[in-house]
């Protein structure tokens, strides 16, 4: 998918509310575990019950490698469940020396179809590169994350007071355009997602962190979109786990449906 | 397994190798296509013939994910095969939040049974500690990377003139013991290993590099080294696509038993 589409899907449903797809297999719902493959049915569920009010799906691959190849089975069903026009990521966090780089857009880009991967940084522009050479494919690399361990390394400022995810975002920038790079940026980071917009105007952020993390919408939609809305907020335990009886999927989608509608809200307000 | 054992291994094989099994489906001997698994058949073939020579076994997990379940079940096999006192790698440079770095773990280390798996550190600590709950288990950090891209961050300066990659070998030395914690050391970087060995008197390096990469092993022993060996030099293409005809296992214990019998010379002289 590409920018425009993207854009477009925004404008159409009023929403850039990603759903997390973080399936924990001991949260399933009791009488889903009897089905042949529990993770699968329950997020074929949480699709049919969400995918009206959102514009991306992002299954985070350490809940499916956890269960070895059965995992992977579930995901690629998950992944060709999920309509044509809903943005897909991979939220692996992958990056290694080029040529194994490669085998990583390989897996994600062509073996499954995500249109998107998060990426980590740290190994630098060769590590990063290899998975921009598929069209209409994105990188999203980790700029500042929103758990505590972000302030480790993240918030470093070298001899010119630029900080490291500040380092991260002009560097990067050399290497792709907003049309294949997208940057997390974490919702707890609120105060500094106007800050971060200014470094990169025209890329998309995924922002993870809204809900069980305590990340707040407005604050971050206020500063952090741009005419685009370049925003992409993912909440995924607030969603998934909304409900954990046999209405689950319901529950899931009323909850998806509140966000979208203040989503709604803040897209009349702040564009 | 734990340091005395690793420690004793390579003591008694006079040998501080370790094979990287970068098994590429495209690189495999034609003979081997007709088997029902040939990455496995590749992999039992090299460790038949290299077991001897090598102290840990080094699986980069891109090129079994890039297969698909297929390649999860390859791994898997290989993992089993490799003998009980070699160490294992699973290269898979992960690190994610908490909870999810922890189903990482649970993946690598008790869904599957590898020994140690590399991690990458800009999300900081809680993106590390939960690999470190696991007994005798090893996270292997990256600090200062064999690639052209290790120079985009690792070594940018703080206002202390400490670099990135210093700042987290110092930092990370916090989260765990010499017990749990190894890094990684390019072996590109050896004018600046007896640096970092000056930061990590006690720790394990992982040295990739030697070989294809470049790196020099008589330069990288001599500086790197402490007084219990302290580092795992890999070698991955330089041995096991050493040859590539019907003999090419032997060419690859050829190539292990020439690198053992140089890091004999090493361990003799510098420890």
């Amino acid at each position: 998918m590409n920018k425009a589409q993207l854009v477009a899907q925004i404008k159409k449903k009023e929403s850039y509310l990603c759903v997390g797809l973080d399936t924990d297999i001991n949260k399933i719902p009791t009488h889903l575990k009897k089905t042949g493959d529990p993770v699968f049915e329950f997020n074929r569920q949480i699709i049919d019950t969400t995918y009206k009010y959102c514009v991306a799906y992002k299954p985070n691959i350490a809940f499916y490698e956890a269960l070895g190849t059965k995992g992977w089975e579930s995901l690629q069903k998950t992944l060709d469940y999920i309509p044509n026009d809903i943005f897909t990521i991979a939220d692996a966090k992958r990056g290694d020396i080029g040529n194994t780089s490669k085998l990583y857009a390989k897996a994600f880009f062509e073996t499954m179809n995500f249109d998107s991967i998060t990426v980590a940084p740290y190994m630098g522009a060769d590590s990063v590169t290899p998975f921009l050479e598929f069209n209409d494919k994105w990188v999203i690399l980790l700029a500042h994350t929103s758990n505590t361990g972000s302030h480790d390394f993240q918030i470093i400022e070298d001899k010119n007071e630029k900080a490291l995810y500040e380092a991260v975002i002009e560097k990067s920038r050399q290497w792709a355009t907003s049309e294949q790079l997208m940057f997390v940026v974490g919702a707890t980071q609120a105060e500094r997602i106007g800050h971060i917009r200014s470094l990169a105007p025209d890329n998309f952020f995924l922002v993870p962190g809204v809900g069980a993390q305590g990340g707040d919408l407005e604050a971050v939609s206020k500063e952090g979109m741009n005419s685009e809305c370049g925003l992409l907020v993912n909440s995924s335990r607030g969603i998934i786990y909304a409900g954990s009886d046999e209405n689950f999927a319901q529950s899931a989608g009323n909850a998806a449906s509140q966000l979208q509608n203040e989503m709604k809200g803040y897209l009349n307000k702040y564009i």
